[in-house]
């Protein structure tokens, strides 16, 4: 019998089944300045001890997208080393500041299973969440993905869909958020004097800058995530692939644009949810990323009067820039996007 | 109104004129690292912490130039976003050590503005300044670029430019070197035997050494920087340009010339200050680095006998080795040579 | 005279001769982070210090061959600036963990010296140590290469060849594991359930996935290592030389090889000894990466019931599966292979 990891397939999986993902994780200072060389993002909070310890920070905490991503990478080899697509997330919550130093853990619990027709496949949702060493839960979220069966000829019978939620409601956000000395919020140094009053719903927003991917930068970011997708490293399997070339990382794509988003809004320096989010279209090295976002939604947060929270859509593009705000069309998408993706952000008021 | 950064057009500029720079930084060990790993620098006293605590330093200071380039990107979107030019830069002084786990911030006043005759753009100097978490001005220098106009016809009247030195004086040299254990200066460890004494005026030193630059290291380099300059990141648009291909930072070559001198002058552990510097040419991906230096001066520091400076001119070139020295010549400079920067160096006696 | 390392020649070396090294170097949680992005490397020990504190240790160790790297890289300038090739590796323990914030200094002894028979090289044996801050060897290996004579006329009569052992023996591994408490090694975080006791002698793993390299990967890892040796970084000289390429460090196929052993190994969290390496083939930019391993012997460890070890022959290739084991044959290796190397790691019983 094989030592090597298998993957589970969709007849291994069991509502209510809940899996501890290997690798247990410090992040660390070292994490923090790999991923500002990997996107250079520049959001105040992030980037200065001292100016979070202004705010009522006890230091700098790191961007929230590190810690997703680094708590997703655990759940791939027991989620979707043999999915054959990845079909979405939501209901993603920032519940708990993560700083240098913290051990992260992840949990995955299955909440549905759904076998597709054909019978050669089904549809796994996952609760994922990602703990630190104290036990507190420091971000969840819900993931589906399709996954191979390892007998198309036996029916599993799964048929239970969750319900999601399109979007997170606003007394659910901003827990990771402490109180803040908003009058300290410095916006000579956070880039911009645009607080939460002054973004309106409807208004877009290009984010102008381009930024282009190689193949040694989105290798590095997934494995520093300990991220062991296939498919992101392997250019002699890939090679003869589908694309002819190694995929990268969704993820990366969604730091990128938000990394690209600081120039327009500067001091949404928190991630609060990330409400749902869809690749559309595979980025490869050589392609430039850009990005536009749109403002859907403005709420205030219960009993809060520091900050307050943009909903925003974020669309990233490739090889084209967003100054005509590409998104939906009839068709789908405009062949240029490849993400969107619908987040919470907290900005000061 | 655009919420993104329009930059600043040479109109926006006024002499006196104070700009303190957006996102602050704290630098950490893991800077640190990315710069060893970008460079190879071997310097001993910035590499250990033992070393440094040997001859007094309270541990490893960070990179000299990793210190410049942080402030100096922090300057980018407020200075040179609207940069036909970056024309030179002089009077750079490192006056504090910085250490793991300061804070930085970043701070510009307009000495000077001229228009130039043509009415479309105009030079700015401006000294910039980066200052710990305690208030400690940690380096300075002047910058001057050339920069658009919004509106060519209507002139600004500007013609104020200030006086430079050709060099700083000694004794505005070596505040950042505490005095120093020299006795216990370990030369094995330090990787050459050549002490002050040992270099003469007029000394040229061939470094020997190539290195070649890729896509991604130029890239993480000057996002680690957070330089948002467009030009190093962004192919989709500079494919079209004038080079077809991404230009690489400036500092980034200044850096590379830097830990190619350690073979040669290995004992020169701090850059006390930076007299001046050109970019003769730009240097793209693919292309190998070569580096040389003249000794030009030589001066004890005031009041110490524990260190002594050397002033070197250190010449970078591309493709080509630098047995012969390549400098200047009639036509200007070698066809090789892409950078010519003059440097206090200082060394234990 | 020159002022730049000329390297040592065979003439230079004397058996007895103890060279201290250059560049002391403290290894921080910066370098750990760009290790884990460089290879993804996954063992739970090194990735957590909550996972290695719950077993026992302080905190998270360092990752043995990054610190066999590191003062591996030490070396270089004195032993094998002037090495026509580096013919092999033999005894290396790894003797004390080592932890962010050590600082290590590199030692090597001669320990023997024969002239080749053509008068033009002879090869160099050495013994290099790695110790840390507190005076203590973290590890020690044997390393012999093949140097140019100064001056091929004049023979120098070395002969003198040390005998090497085939492999450490069991009593003289795992000094750097603390006693474990490893009824508290959680194998669901660890990433397997098998442990020492489930792996048997004669037992092939196929670790299944591929990694293909960059240029930016390896010049990052090997200059992260302060290693000097010219064809790792110089395209200019090595695209007129032999192989039209730069050559990948052999160190960075080691730590890869290692990494991919996690699929299969995932509780081998320690590396007690590298009995010995070849170096097969070399490696290039663009090419992928697979491994495999055999046990080829077992032991438990003298007065300890907590961990035991395991022999394997680790085997890399290059862009080739390794399902069908390849590794020698009547000519030699099958001619994917590019490494071949014999370790002894330790697992929890």
């Amino acid at each position: 019998m094989s030592k090597t990891n298998p993957g589970n397939f969709f007849e291994d999986f069991s509502v209510g089944q809940v899996i501890r993902h290997a690798t247990p994780r410090t992040v660390t200072e070292g994490d923090a300045s790999l991923y500002t060389a990997l996107y250079g993002s520049r959001f105040a909070v992030q980037s200065s001890d001292a100016f979070a310890r202004s705010i009522g920070y006890q230091r700098a905490p790191l961007d929230d997208l590190l810690v997703f991503h680094i708590v997703f990478g655990k759940t791939v080899p027991d989620i979707s080393l043999n999915a054959v697509a990845n079909l979405g997330y939501a209901g993603c919550r920032f519940l708990v500041p993560v700083f240098p130093g913290d051990s992260l853990t992840a949990t995955s619990e299955v909440i549905g299973l759904k076998e597709n027709s054909n019978g050669k496949t089904g549809v796994v949702y996952v609760r994922s969440c990602g703990v630190n060493q104290h036990g507190d839960t420091v971000l969840d979220y819900v993931r589906w993905v399709m996954v191979r069966k390892k007998d198309p000829a036996v029916p599993t019978g799964h048929d239970s869909v969750p319900s999601l939620p399109a979007a997170l409601a606003p007394d659910a956000l901003g827990d990771a958020v402490p109180i803040l000395d908003v009058e300290d919020f410095d916006t000579d140094l956070s880039g911009s004097p645009y607080k939460w009053d002054d973004y309106e719903v409807g208004e877009r927003i290009d984010h102008v800058d381009g930024m282009t991917v190689e193949e040694a930068e989105h290798q590095m970011a997934t494995r520093l995530y300990q991220n062991t997708a296939k498919v992101h490293f392997n250019q002699f399997t890939e090679g003869k692939g589908r694309f002819g070339r190694r995929l990268i990382y969704g993820g990366h794509v969604i730091s990128l644009a938000r990394a690209l988003s600081f120039n327009g809004l500067s001091n949404a320096f928190h991630i609060a949810a990330i409400n749902g989010g869809r690749h559309v279209a595979p980025l490869f090295a050589g392609e430039t990323v850009f990005a536009w976002s749109e403002i859907i939604d403005k709420a205030a947060l219960p009993a809060r009067d520091d900050v307050g929270a943009l909903r925003i859509r974020l669309y990233a593009t490739k090889d084209a820039p967003c100054s005509a705000y590409p998104g939906k069309n009839e068709a789908g998408y405009e062949p240029s996007v490849i993400l969107d993706t619908d987040l919470w952000l907290v900005l000061p008021r």
